[in-house]
């Protein structure tokens, strides 16, 4: 069976994230000044050919693991359709 | 109020990803062949401040259309937690 896999990488909350700093400071200069704070990370979807749901998860966690996120500076969750 | 909004953008469907066909490409040399394949947007967490959740979304939607989507090549798509 295919499914499609949603892969969220996010940077750990104890770290900076200058990218998120960057927007904030265009969303100020935009005159968008409700926002108080902003975190970008990477939103990874994957089409995956396994036999469970459980597999495809697997198969998932087994790419943000080796490739896609670095878990010293990110955290990933992994969300099976 | 504080609300947590999460934008996700993804490339739009129609258009090439060339940075998903690279993690593609990733993903076979390191034996990960169930995956058929990938797409990569952001996923970007904003903390807003709000008098109701729809007041949230709706500075959300903004932020998106103003700085965060390029609408000629990404969709996104916004969910107020």
């Amino acid at each position: 069976m295919t499914y499609n896999v949603e892969i969220k990488v996010m940077p750990l909350k104890d770290l900076l994230d200058p990218q998120g700093k960057a927007v904030l400071g265009g969303l100020a200069n935009l005159g968008i000044s409700a926002v108080s704070d902003v975190r970008v990370g990477k939103h990874i979807q994957l089409t995956v050919e396994a036999e469970s749901a459980e597999a495809a998860r697997s198969v998932a966690e087994e790419a943000a693991r080796k490739l896609l996120a670095n878990q010293v500076m990110e955290h990933f969750e992994v969300t099976v359709a």
